[in-house]
């Protein structure tokens, strides 16, 4: 029998999914399980958008242009340039999601055997990214006690090696909601310039800002504009999370060209999703009003809740919606499959993502819990008694 | 500035695109084209499954099952029964159309510096996907006197070495349009079960065979159970391309884990274009009999005008939708350009493929062209009116 490649052995399986049978083992012995644990939002999809692909004229279904259509490019532009971010449409690859856009960059940047440097805790599926173009993942790490602020510019310097080709930041940041502020943006630029890297920029979450703090994109540095690739996507700005549909942005020109030839492999981006895509750059200014207080209520719910209950330690994210807590348990793995395998209260359970997932260096993270506030309030407060009663009960 | 990664520096650019710009001018010049370049069917999509997507229930457009919806592949289940090929829905992977499955099925059996026989000319995208895996394509001629047919045994036996990991082939094949025969399918068998190697096998074009011939999955070949992965999409089959939804699908279980990472690396397959794929299932038996008889008619039509020009040679193809033909000219490329930028005749030129591109061996292809007969027959007439003008005034 023919062996899989060492990558396929060696590509990391997703973290958050560990779990997923003992969630459906709960719900099949009836318990009511509180998902925590994945970035889903339950915010509707704005129906205006939904209509766009309904009343799509199409006729043949043909492939769009490998860039995306023209006609969503442009409509890009201006979004962009209402976010600060200067672009034309030739700057713009539409992706697959926000997925292909990190594929995309990581493939356009690295070799097999280059080596990128990311803050830790990071995205779990950067590191699948990165095996399987055989690229090296250098964490440095970020702490819970500063809020998962960025590592310091010593942190970066002592990682920094001949093969290192990029710094990848995910800004407000997946998993600890952490939003960089302009002095670190100005340390990642002084970094990059020093040693002539690309910063990968994955700003998936930029609406999603808290306390009158704004977002800063990579790429509207003065200085940067040939190192930084912005990597976004329509999924949770707009709750569209399976149209499946990203953009890759950048001023340098030769990645461009070579992110382009990448693109044209796989032919072109799903057509509907774009159309879809196209429609919400329309949607009214104050769209993002009613979602915004909508998670900073969750939000401010959470914190409060997780702060209140003895041992456990959660900072006040900034953006995003996820928080990272610290629970008085030795394992949070074990803990979190022994809340959907043998606990419930008043007939329900809650499911959060453990952290140690979210680091590359092992051993780290172990106390930790991801947890995304994608529910509504009375869900919230509902998984948040789960989790306080189960905190007094376990003893493992 | 930093420098971008050499797989992206050496990634092919797409062959079929170089002579866009070329196009567009001549578009610009009031030149009508005929576009026999790409195989972009001017065949409707089915009004039907479009519907579905425009009727589909959605609140909140939520990430589906990374395998893809389960309705869905329970639906392709009986989609490749009837096929006569026996899977069941865990042995399916639903992708971001079949370049996707290829990227997959690369990554999941192939590390860098390993090597894959292509019969050339081949898909020349699957030396995007290779390079950017880090994969070597071994190719192996076949040739147009055969009428591409598949090479013989002692061309893969001499092509073997302890690099190789795979085999792959388009069936029936784009470009040449070739359909392999049971006997050559044997051949293959033979040859991966002897090295214990991955048989790849692209069958995009699986409905599109004539003359009463009937294609053969690789998945159906008893004994290739663990060495046949089939590399699928609806792109062409339902004239559904922008959709981006293709298939994965194999007995291998080991594959099937390593691919299943590399899918929930990515997280989905687009979810309006697997609604449509899902209703496709169900389009009536006679579906493709219509369409069955119009390509056949446009073969015919083509192949026809092809061979009545001096000089010109073209095999008849037994499936997909493209021919390969033998021009007089020495450089098709040169004059694929000419017929854009020098010549019309009433008004109107030819757009084809040259076939250089689709051959790794340098210099191979040269003197042939791939055309896509994915026009009506009233603009393949005018098309082949134009070529055989164009040939009795071409002088380089």
């Amino acid at each position: 029998m023919p062996k899989i490649s060492h990558r396929g052995a060696q590509m990391p399986p997703s973290p958050i999914r560990k779990l997923v049978p003992y969630a459906e083992a709960a719900k099949k012995r009836g318990v009511k399980v509180y998902h925590l644990n994945i970035g889903q939002p339950d915010i509707e999809t704005p129906p205006s958008i939904l209509d766009a692909v309904r009343h799509a004229d199409i006729k043949v279904l043909e492939y769009s242009h490998s860039a995306g259509m023209e006609s969503y490019r442009k409509k890009l532009v201006t979004y962009y340039e209402r976010n600060n971010i200067i672009v034309n449409q030739n700057q713009i690859i539409v992706t697959t999601g926000g997925s292909e856009a990190i594929l995309f960059a990581i493939m356009s940047c690295m070799d097999a055997g280059d080596e990128i440097i990311i803050p830790e805790p990071f995205y779990a599926n950067y590191n699948g990214f990165a095996t399987s173009a055989g690229v090296k993942v250098v964490p440095i790490p970020s702490s819970i006690e500063d809020g998962f602020s960025l590592p310091s510019i010593d942190a970066f310097e002592q990682a920094v090696t001949q093969r290192t080709k990029a710094i990848m930041i995910c800004n407000p940041n997946n998993p600890t909601g952490y939003l960089y502020s302009m002095e670190e943006l100005q340390i990642l630029k002084e970094i990059c310039l020093k040693h002539d890297l690309f910063l990968l920029s994955d700003e998936a979450y930029r609406e999603f800002c808290y306390d009158g703090l704004k977002h800063i994109s990579a790429l509207s540095i003065p200085g940067l504009e040939q190192h930084a690739i912005l990597l976004d996507t329509i999924s949770k700005r707009y709750s569209a999370c399976g149209g499946r549909i990203g953009a890759f942005v950048t001023k340098n020109q030769q990645v461009l060209d070579a992110a382009m030839k990448f693109a044209q492999a796989r032919l072109s981006p799903p057509t509907f999703a774009q159309i879809l895509g196209e429609a919400a750059v329309d949607l009214p200014a104050n769209y993002f009003d009613e979602v915004h207080e909508e998670y900073t209520k969750r939000r401010d719910l959470l914190v409060k809740r997780l702060n209140s209950m003895p041992g456990v330690m959660c900072p006040n994210p900034g953006g995003a919606f996820y928080a990272m807590a610290r629970l008085p348990v030795a394992d949070t793995e074990k803990f979190c499959q022994w809340l959907l395998e043998d606990f419930n209260y008043n007939g329900a359970t809650v499911m959060m993502a453990p952290a140690a997932g979210f680091y590359a260096t092992k051993g780290k993270g172990q106390n930790e819990v991801r947890l995304a506030y994608v529910l509504n309030s009375n869900d919230i407060n509902a998984a948040m008694d789960c989790l306080q009663e189960a905190l007094k009960v376990y003893s493992h």
